[in-house]
Parts: C-alpha cells; structure tokens; sequence
C-alpha cells in the first residue's frame, strides 16, 4: 500500500437504492461548517432548534424530540434499551427483514419476544394487531411503519390509540418511510419513534433523531442512574432497574438534550446534517414532500411496467419512496446491477432473505425523488436489460414523462 | 420560531479545550464528498484502506482494526460490551473521570468490576497494577491511556505483557491520547485499543476507530449470535453468551468490515472524515505528529507560568495535548471563561468532580496544535485575565515564542 493514501474521490454515483441515497448538496455544504463546543451557547441554541425542527417533522410536540449519535439502528436500540426491563413481554408484528430485526434487538435487552408474522409483501390489518394484543398482553409494541426489505407501509392510524387502550407502548421505526410518508405521531398517539437521516430525509447515516411521549419520559426517568463524577450535576436516580447500556441511556441522553448533562461528545457535524436536513424538508412542507414521493414513485412504476416489468406487494399498502421488482426470469438480477453500476454509475438494491434474488428494490427517496433521476435510472435500466439480452417493449420513460403533470 | 430557521453558521471559535477542537479544514473538505452505496466495490476499497490506515496509526498489525459508527464513548461500549460475559471480573485503574466511565459501563455490562485508585493528578505504577492484578485477578483490565479529566497520561509500556502474563486481556481507551502521544499497539502488546477523532486526530466526534488483536477476535467470535434473515450469509453461530448489544455486536461489526455481513447503515460521511484525518497523521509521521504536540504544549505553558499560572498534576506524567492549569484565587474560572469565549471567541476547558472549578484545561491538540493557536490563547487568555483585574508578570507571549526553534 502507498502510504499515505490518495484523497479519496468517490466515482460518480446515482443512488437509488433503498437506501443511502445520495444526499442533499445542500447537507453535504452544511456539514462543511467549523466545529463548536459543545456547550458553547450557540451550540446549545442549534441544539434546540434542531428539537424544534424535528418536532415539526414528526408533527409531535413532545419535549423529549432529541438525536442519538449511530445510525438509525442506534436510535432503535436506545428506544428499545431503554424501555425493555429484563422479562418484559414486548410484542413485534414482522411483516419484512427490519421486524426480525426489532425482535433481535429486543431479545437482546432481555425482552420475553412474541412475533406475529404477515406474509413478506403484505401488511397487518389492526384486527390481527388487536388480537395479537389480547393473546400476548405484551409491555411494549414495536413495529416497522415502512419495512424496505418488502417496500411495505403499515397502515398506524389507530395503532397507537389501541396501545393506549391496552395500556401498552407504541414505538415505531420509521427510518425508511419518514418525509415520504405521513407520520403524524401526535394525531397517531404513538409513544416513541425513531428515524435516520439516509433515506427520505436526503443526508447521510450517522445520526437518529427520536421522539418520546411524556409517558415514556417517565418510564425511562424511573430508571435514571448516577454516573459516578456527575452526581454534583443533581442528577436523581429513578429506582427502576439501570439500562443496561451507556450510551444509548435514555435517561441520560435527554438530560444531556434538556439540562446538558455531561455524557457523550456531540458527533457535532452529524447534527448540523440533520438540522439541514429538517430545514429543506420544512421549507417544501411535509405534504408538498409526501406529494413529491408519492409523484416521483408514480412516474418511475408506470415506466417499469411499461418496460413489462411486474411490481412486487400489495399495491394498495406500499411505501411511496421504494418499489420492487420481480427480477425477469431471463436474467441474472445481480449481473444486471453490476452492469448498472458499473456501466452506468447508477445503484438499485437487491433483496434479503425470502426475497434474495426474486425482486430488485429502486428507491426514490429524498434528493433522488426527483425528474431527472427517474428518468435516468429508467432509461439506463431499460439499456442495461438489453445488454443482458432482453426484448423490452418500452424503456418506459415516455410512460413515465405521462404521470408527470 | 420561524419556520424553518435559517442556515446555521457557527460563530468563529478557536476550540481550545480537551476536545473536541477545531477539525483541519482537509477533514472538513472530504466530507462534502458525495456518498456511496455501502455495497459498491468502491466503497469496500475504501474500507479496506481506511482499516490500513488505522493499521498504521495504532502501529498494529492486527486484522480487525475497524471502525464503530458512534462517537469515542460508542468504540468503548463496543469493546466492553463484546468482551464481557455477565459475571467477569474487571479491573480498572481509575486515574480520572474517563476511568470513571470504563467503571460504568463495564457494570452495564455485567461484570464484576473491581476498582484501584490514584489521586486525580497521578498516575499508576506497573506494580501497583501488577499487584491489583494479583489481588482481583480479573479476566479483562480496562484503563484510560490519556485522562483528559487530569490531563495524566498513564505509561503503559509493560502493561500490556504483564496482563498476558496472567491470561488477562488488555483494553486501552486512547480517545484523548492518540496521535498526540506514542502508541504502539503491537509494541506494547495491548488487546484491544478504541480512539475517536475528535482529538489530536482533528476530526469531528461520531466515528470510533477501534483495534482488536486476533485473541479478543477469537473471544468474540464465540459469541457470534445468527441474526433472523441473515443465516443464509453463512455465518456460523458461536457458543458464547450472546452479546447484549445489537448495535455494538463486534463479531456482526467484524463480519460486516471484512466479509460484507449486512449490519448497520454506514455512516458514510463519518467513515470519510475518519479517512481523511489518518491520511494527514501520516502524511505528517507519527514521530513527528508527537513532537509537535510536545513543542506546542511546552510553548503553551512556558507562557503560562510566565503569566503567573500554576500548572496542575505530574509534571512526568502529562499528555502531551493537554495542561490544566490551576484557577487563580482572584478570579471567577467560569466568568472568564466566559469572557474568554465571548469577547475573544476563544473556548477553554472547565474540569469534573474533585478538581470542578479547581483547574482550567487547554488543549493543544489536532489541527490546533500550531503556533497560531497557542499565541493567540496565550494573548488573549492574558488580556481576559487584565479584565478581570488581575496583574500579570506577563502576558506568556514572548516566553512561548522562546519555546519554538
């Protein structure tokens, strides 16, 4: 190896993937910005007004709006951590891959798991959820709203008020679906959410905005625990059982949001991306960007199909930033995206478990939801799928070009 | 609030606390970069020269030198959390309020942990430790390297050896001393080391570069636990505890550095900066990046004693990145910083626990390491100090520019 290595300067990419996509260039300048202390008071007003913004993203008005520094996975496992007492029964509808996943994490933190399963490409009817809540009487229900792996969006109205009536815990992961579908926590009563940045929202992963009832503020409280060295700040103990991890400590973590406890060091250019990525979605507006996906998903299915391609799930129930694909019989699926990528510069992702090889995925979230790149990402499939031998009856961009207004 | 805000544009500040301080530009710079799909040949390339890269900075050879997505804090859990089966004994030689921390977590995580001290201010010698070892005889010592909290930096030239010499595995945090200060990973036989860049590495926090001798691989690997919908990838199941942690799983984290196992969304624009700051460090040498945190350092404080100050701890035993200072008895340490901050844009670090209020912390650390930023403090420091009425023998300028060669 040449050391040291060259700058790195990464090849010309169309993401439309199910994410990352490429983000914003307006994230990417931003995140260019000189750092702060962390208790330099400009620093904690952007901390502030990147609650007040994302408050407006998830249209709550929880107190508890905060971002945990990880991935989106990251803001899952502190929900998760941090609600989960050792035995709780904690109920999971699975409907794709990023269920499993929920189940995973919950079995981690000690949960007594109970799945109720849907066919991948469907979704839950809230009869089945309710059912499922009378059979397991579970402490907390955590579920996908839109799971990529399957391009499904769960209907969550009622959802929450169901919990509610149950006395149970509502989170959702809507990492995936966030900005390209509606989520309105409040309307919806839901307990907990959290999100990443990397999909609708167009920035990069790396941080997890969250948000918490009042209610579930109270249960985490409960279990506050005195960091040895911080017990000057007045930080009180809650006499719950300590969460079992540090850095996903809720307790702490919005305590460190709200009164600057001492905890982590703030992933400072991370939390600028996510202040900008909540400032271009605010200026769209959450309705005008819910359009938008739903618009640009439009275009780029009507030119699939005109290319004779066969969508994948129940068309009534899917997210509106991700589609799938049946890969056509008479193609490799993975020799085609290596010819995409590499002949094209343009990424669609391919598919896990049950799915693996039956379906591509093509996202059309974020930055990428937007004319140029669907009409792009159609016309240079439709080459790449003749390279690899097929007839098409359409590259399907004119069928697309029709959807637009 | 206006909806939305506007951009946020930093005040200009010249970070010189213990971190985080300034990012060099160049990091900055890289990270505008556009993003990749984590999947893309062009992106595992980049995994795989940033995993040489920090080969090279920890001086190791060691196969699993990866990166945790989160900030120091993230790569510390990561370790612990791995390593630890619910019931070990650990020891940690606490020095200051990060070993605090190791305490901490390394409770969440289950084990017995078994504590030694030294006066905040001191550091330990090889026989204490050699005798606490003997006492406790714990499975895994965990110890600072730099403590900010005391500005110490603990030699740690035998320790390594002698743990291996009682079957005890060895785990280094060197968050705050990296880069700034010799670590030769391989040389000193150390099990496990974690960093962050927001120190000497001059990057922002959010990104853990961590190492991981073959040994502690073996360890965790045992604990490898299937993910539902990832069997198919052919991971093999361990026999060990499952590791508490979906996130800070290192056997997942491991798998998906070197065979592309599908964990979590990379934080892309992380992994960029976490690049850019080794290629600068070596750029520079390691040699040479430590001698200039020596000289600046020394600079520093040949200004600060001719101003008056008094310098705090073991003079032998000082990060080389890092100088507290005690509080004079005529000030208020809080109203100057503030004034330090607010009028000169010059931040300075307070202090934790027993030495609150007691000493100021200066960092010379990373891109701030540099006469510029030691002049500037130095003069700025000592006209804040006039403000608050306070008579100076000097202003530490002159004496610190005797200092340079």
């Amino acid at each position: 190896m040449p050391t040291p290595l060259a700058l790195f300067n990464p090849p010309p990419r169309l993401l439309m993937g199910p994410g990352p996509i490429n983000a914003d260039p307006r994230v990417l300048r931003a995140m260019s910005a000189p750092l702060l202390g962390q208790y330099d008071p400009a620093f904690r007003q952007l901390m502030r007004d990147t609650q007040e913004l994302y408050r407006q993203v998830f249209e709550t008005r929880n107190r508890a709006t905060v971002l945990v520094d990880g991935t989106a996975r990251a803001g899952i496992e502190a929900i998760l951590v941090s609600l989960i007492c050792p035995g709780d029964i904690v109920l999971v509808p699975v409907f794709g891959r990023f269920g499993n996943l929920l189940c995973e994490i919950a079995a981690r933190c000690g949960a007594d798991v109970r799945r109720v399963e849907a066919t991948w490409g469907t979704v839950f009817s809230l009869e089945t959820i309710d059912a499922a809540l009378q059979k397991h009487r579970p402490r907390l229900l955590a579920m996908c709203q839109g799971d990529t792996s399957t391009t499904m969006c769960q209907p969550l109205e009622g959802l929450g008020e169901l919990c509610r009536a149950n006395g149970v815990i509502s989170y959702v992961d809507a990492t995936a679906s966030i900005a390209g579908n509606p989520l309105p926590v409040d309307e919806w009563k839901l307990d907990a959410v959290s999100v990443g940045l990397q999909k609708c929202l167009g920035g990069p992963a790396g941080i997890s905005p969250i948000t918490l009832s009042d209610a579930v503020v109270e249960r985490i409280e409960a279990r506050k625990h005195l960091e040895a060295g911080l017990q000057a700040a007045g930080y009180q103990p809650g006499s719950g059982p300590r969460i079992a991890s540090n850095y996903f400590d809720l307790a702490m973590i919005v305590g460190y949001w709200e009164h600057g406890l001492n905890h982590h060091t703030e992933a400072t250019t991370m939390l600028y991306a996510a202040y900008e990525c909540a400032r271009i979605l605010l200026e769209e507006g959450l309705a005008a960007a819910h359009a938008r996906h739903r618009l640009h998903c439009q275009a780029l299915q009507a030119g699939l199909v005109a290319m004779g391609l066969r969508l994948f799930g129940d068309r009534t129930h899917q997210m509106q930033n991700v589609t799938g694909i049946y890969v056509p019989n008479e193609v490799d699926g993975e020799a085609v995206r290596r010819t995409l990528l590499s002949d094209f510069g343009i990424e669609i992702g391919t598919s896990f478990g049950p799915l693996a090889g039956v379906i591509w995925r093509i996202g059309t979230m974020g930055y990428n939801a937007q004319r140029t790149a669907v009409l792009q990402t159609l016309a240079c499939l439709a080459a790449t799928l003749r390279i690899h031998g097929m007839n098409l009856p359409s590259d399907g961009v004119a069928e697309a070009i029709q959807v637009y207004p």
